[in-house]
């Protein structure tokens, strides 16, 4: 590259796959990418576009002249250029969508019509259709005339005349087949699709359950619209899985991968949520100010506060956890909330018990060769496991069922965040601690 | 069902997709699945019973004739059985191997062998080999008489004498080429192939950057010993997600669905961590003990501990969830640890002084119209919020940086998970409160 010799480069470059050169093209200088690039045969050029990140693809296309950014455009597949247009600025896309051949630019506008999310948006209409009653052969011959341009060969689908969906045949059926069979003889009628207007998650979990490559998706007549390919799909189920860690490590979902969001964007999205929680967690100032006669009297009582309060907050976060994925993996339902429950006031009690007696013992050791849990060492280590036991027993219980909640208001489950249910377990659990205190205490410490 | 309308459920249900029969099935009392099961066809059975969940699957398997059991097993696709198998204790995975027929099981033992999250473990010997002089044509016949069996057929593998891949072809070239033409013709000798003793999370990498839906895999030789299927993998990217999920949620990983863990086991798994992480806690009420004499002195300082050890812990998950993901994804690599140490470094001390701020401004407003925070209040606010400042800053590098610690050290990035990092942070932050308290308050309420 830095000798220039673009002879050499064109002809290794151009028997390299296109997820090779792209990831070549990420690690280069700006200058060098527009090189690299240019002495690229037009299908591979495309190919490797296709395959570099979000943020690249739309910085390039800034960078192209006008003539290499339509050329690129119009051959890209329609699905990675709807995602692409969605990215840029609404003046920019207005002009890129200028560029395309009116054929192409009808397509991407139809595409840009449907919902964010929506699997409509993650379609692309070039497909393989044949009829019923063609031969295998003549599917055959028109697979070699007319597939350049499918993006996947994978799948054929059968259609009437009006472009209903009949069928869909895995190419497997067809190659397997007699040639003079006909394809109405290795139809099953049985057929799995999309909806133009299911949200992206729902393809998800289509894909996994039925193990497909592509899946065909359908308008609301039933008219076969476009193909869903699998690499898109694990993409999203990526993009998902992301967005959802974020949320319950509380921060808000980076649009971006963390190495493309600018620094200030970065401390913007986490401020959100910091801030929010602080402002929760100044509740806990006030729930203790409540009590400052107490704690002037028995201060002893203050050593034990981060500990109660943590636990609360830990036992809670592992319930939100599990409940936030068996919800998103479609394993628990809605309305098995009361079964969960159950489950998890049972759980919540057992280790509330574990911790409770691990902290009555600790104290008890202590005292017995210290002083420094005072005189009534037995009601604090009282007062302080039979708190552990409550505070653990609230924590898992919300924990388990803020998900529920979030979900049934529309809300994502993930929102409810280890540090959004810790901060709730923090404020209640002064409260339960401070109170059981002052019944356990009263006319001895307090 | 109920019935026992056996005819007509078999002609309904032998139309069915696998994976619907499975769904079907899942959802039936336990007397009547093996009925269901009994009335399809053998295709069919094996092909539902591959989709049910792993655990439904080793149920039913105990509830077979051995006759049943050994038919299903000779039939099941090799990397769908090895997973089942694995699932069984000791004495049962042998009985079940003796009833597979002696290729059966030389093919079962062999992929038996590989370690653990291996490749080896996934992949399936059932693949389709061509060689190099054939012509297209003979491709597509020997598919049409040999592909039976091959769990895909969107590839054939060209390999020489010896069994080395030459090269994989995916069928869209073979299809697209004309009839005479030769495999040397349309092979590029360019291609992506897995190792059998790569690891499983490795094969998901490849497959998402290369959009492939199978993958061949070679031996140290290079010959061509299975293929990987890309439902495999995305089976694979979910459970990944979900024991990272679950780690960071401050849960042991389940080996089953929240559903199918007994709750003995899910209280087992999650009482591990929370002991851990109490005996962690315990540290707390030891460093609060050194400081008990300040304590007593200035009991308005405990009203801000929940307030600013929780600010600790929130900005460390934020820092560990960003980085844990950036690092499972490839996005950041281990060598970058500097660069991510200065960009928490700007985005901690940021953070920190928003919410020290934030911390000020709210003792300073509380103290112009209540005397609850005593004469010295610019002092005690002046320490909150420093003490801020510094917990946040420090939380978010140890967040930052504890997932890359604990990857340079060869452990999972998300066992640093939100309560694990609040934990550090909480003893270190309250050590550093009252270091500062006990410098800026000294002489006036120290």
């Amino acid at each position: 590259i830095q000798a220039g010799d673009v002879a050499t480069l064109s002809e290794i470059l151009n028997d390299w796959p296109g997820a090779d050169t792209a990831a070549l093209v990420e690690d280069l200088l700006p200058e060098e990418r527009l090189t690299v690039l240019r002495v690229l045969a037009l299908r591979k050029r495309v190919d490797a576009f296709e395959h570099l990140s979000m943020d690249l693809q739309v910085q390039l296309l800034a960078a192209f002249t006008n003539e290499e950014a339509a050329e690129i455009l119009n051959n890209m597949a329609p699905d990675d250029r709807t995602a692409l247009l969605d990215e840029l600025p609404h003046a920019d896309k207005d002009r890129m969508l200028t560029l395309l051949t009116p054929a192409e630019r009808a397509v991407a506008e139809a595409l840009l019509d449907y919902g964010t999310d929506t699997v409509g948006r993650l379609m692309t209409p070039d497909f393989l259709e044949v009829k019923q009653e063609w031969t295998v052969k003549r599917v055959l011959d028109h697979v070699r005339t007319h597939g350049r341009d499918s993006e996947t060969l994978n799948h054929v689908y059968v259609t009437d005349a009006a472009g209903v969906l009949l069928d869909d045949l895995r190419i497997r059926e067809v190659l397997l087949a007699p040639l003079h069979a006909h394809v109405s003889d290795i139809m099953d009628k049985q057929f799995v699709s999309l909806s133009v207007t299911d949200d992206r998650r729902e393809a998800v979990e289509v894909f996994r359950k039925y193990d497909r490559t592509a899946l065909p998706v359908i308008d609301g007549r039933g008219v076969l619209v476009g193909i869903v390919t699998h690499d898109d799909v694990i993409d999203i189920a990526e993009e998902e899985a992301t967005k959802d860690q974020q949320l319950f490590g509380g921060v808000e979902a980076l649009d971006e991968s963390y190495r493309a969001t600018p620094t200030l964007t970065l401390i913007k999205k986490r401020a959100t949520w910091l801030v929010v929680l602080f402002l929760g967690e100044l509740l806990t100032a006030s729930a203790m100010a409540w009590f400052d006669d107490e704690i002037a009297k028995a201060v002893v009582l203050t050593l034990f506060i981060p500990l109660i309060i943590s636990s609360g907050g830990n036992s809670g976060s592992q319930a939100a956890t599990l409940l936030i994925r068996a919800l998103a993996v479609r394993e628990v339902s809605l309305s098995e909330w009361f079964w969960v429950f159950r489950r998890e006031l049972i759980s919540g009690l057992v280790l509330g018990l574990i911790l409770g007696t691990i902290g009555f013992l600790r104290i008890a050791l202590w005292s017995t060769f210290t002083d420094l849990y005072g005189p009534h060492w037995l009601l604090v280590g009282l007062t302080v496991s039979i708190s552990l036991v409550g505070i653990v027993l609230w924590g898992t219980i919300s924990g388990a069922m803020l998900p529920f909640i979030l979900k049934r208001l529309g809300l994502d489950p993930a929102t409810s965040s280890a540090p959004f249910v810790a901060t709730l377990v923090d404020v209640t659990g002064l409260i339960l601690y401070f109170t059981v205190a002052s019944v356990l205490l009263r006319g001895t410490l307090l």
